[in-house]
């Protein structure tokens, strides 16, 4: 079955936090039908706003051809999908499903069988590139699944995303990569904070260290986007340290599975902890920083 | 006093090992004469062949307009200016140290006051680029020091970077920088190993790891320059394992005299110790990766 000319589609958003808000108004952009769906009622307002539309998720699941779940991690995709309320069971044949979590490859690959179980084609796409790129329709996707899911939702994708990775032609893949993707970006962020606060006892300041550090082989993507966070003592939520938590807690499970040794992804996970249990698990991210500089006895730009 | 024109400066380099070498040829390139001193008479006649002269350090001393050092460590380095054959006894008042090894900001400062009170000046200037950047003169100099020490040698600074930063005006803010930047790319390099060798226990080729993991919010300098060197097998030393037994050495020397509590640092180093330790200590620092392949299990590309 050929897709839907763009504008024929109708596509259901699953979670509107600021990946799938920044997803449905790109998908809205691209002038496709979007129904989105999440607990927060605000969210789903702002998106009606935009021109978007909701209402009930099981009665409404026949009609979408696509569905894309862009919600926390596995066991908020499968409650989506096959809950009390899930909408695999109400979505129509040769619909397809897109599933944008950080999951396990093991947990994809299970999805993907009940679903096709279903007649529904699976996709297994995580996103990498935040919030801005989101609503920008500029993210990374690492995508794998069978060719009939890339042909059921390419225009979708489209609008999504600037670079879509086809890692193969089954789940699982997608999510390998995008867990590693996690593992760097974990320990990269450990590793900003590590070294920003480390600059600090030495007499650096945190604005010099990352003016600096960009243009030398120290840096990262991390270094550079969450290094202004912490110059700037703006610890503002856009990824926040809870998601480490879970994101190198799947690291650390496959691994510990594999009997794979990973102890620079285990330091960072210990930090994050470190951070999340004295109270910082909702700030961004980049507020592992505090725990260095706690430790340390060194204040940071902009906290008391 | 005002710096001579570089033709008419005579420049010392000291160490002509992958980094040294490739400073005296951006040197030599930008029309100074160039006395070159290595232990390794292979690295002299070399440097001659290519428009170089060289001879005994000490009696040439007294005609060097600049010295620069380009040797492993503090050590070295001291060993170069007040050893047995210390040339900074020979130096004549107003020339110019370079030096670029990678140091405790404690020892610049030590090592600027012991050359200022023989009317020399010091700048402490590590380098970051690896040695292909070397011999194209290009360069970043993590530089500070006094103004007089900069204006001695600007034009030999110009030949051999294509960023200098001006980090402060006295020794040990290049070094302290520097010192920073080693933390990252030492620990980054660690964690590529970690994400490659673990992606391959997830069943993702090395090459396409690389590929994705580049454009994606996971990647960083050292994963983009050392990831390819795992993808291919090729461990042919560009910067060798045993360099990070030095250099991390150095950020938790430092950071335990500071109280400042460095995990992912110490966990990176412990790879690296594991790496030398198995004998892989001249190899590439990529070969890190083998570390993590061994005590999991795994065959790495190229390697047996």
């Amino acid at each position: 079955m050929t897709a839907k000319a763009a504008s024929a589609q109708t596509i259901g958003v699953f979670g509107l936090g600021s990946m799938g808000f920044g997803i449905a108004s790109s998908i809205l952009a691209g002038g496709f039908r979007v129904f989105g769906f999440d607990p927060n009622p605000d969210a789903v307002s702002n998106l009606i706003d935009s021109g978007g539309e909701s209402g009930d998720p099981v009665s409404l699941a026949p009609g979408l051809d696509v569905a894309v779940i862009v919600v926390v991690n596995s066991s908020q995709t499968e409650d989506v999908l096959f809950g009390s309320d899930g909408i695999a069971p109400q979505l129509k044949s040769g619909s397809t499903v897109i599933a944008c979590a950080t999951v396990a490859p093991r947990f994809a690959r299970d999805m993907e069988k009940r679903c096709n179980e279903l007649g529904i084609h699976y996709l297994d796409a995580p996103i990498s590139g935040g919030s801005i790129k989101a609503a920008a329709g500029q993210l990374s996707v690492m995508a794998s699944g069978a060719e009939a899911a890339f042909d059921g939702c390419g225009p979708v994708l489209d609008a999504m995303a600037e670079t879509v990775f086809r890692l193969g032609d089954s789940a699982g893949a997608g999510s390998a990569m995008k867990v590693v993707n996690q593992l760097l970006a974990g320990v990269h962020i450990a590793a900003a904070a590590e070294a920003i606060t480390f600059g600090i006892t030495q007499g650096i300041e945190p604005e010099d260290c990352v003016a600096v550090i960009a243009q030398c082989a120290g840096t990262s993507w991390m270094f550079e986007n969450r290094g202004p966070h912490i110059a700037q003592g703006d610890y503002s939520p856009h990824s926040a340290v809870d998601i480490w938590l879970k994101d190198l807690g799947i690291v650390l499970d496959i691994a510990r599975g594999e009997k794979f040794s990973a102890p620079l992804t285990a330091a960072a996970l210990q930090q994050f902890i470190a951070a999340s249990g004295s109270g910082l698990g909702r700030e961004d991210d980049a507020a592992v920083a505090k725990v260095y500089a706690r430790n340390a006895g060194i204040t940071l730009p902009g906290v008391e």
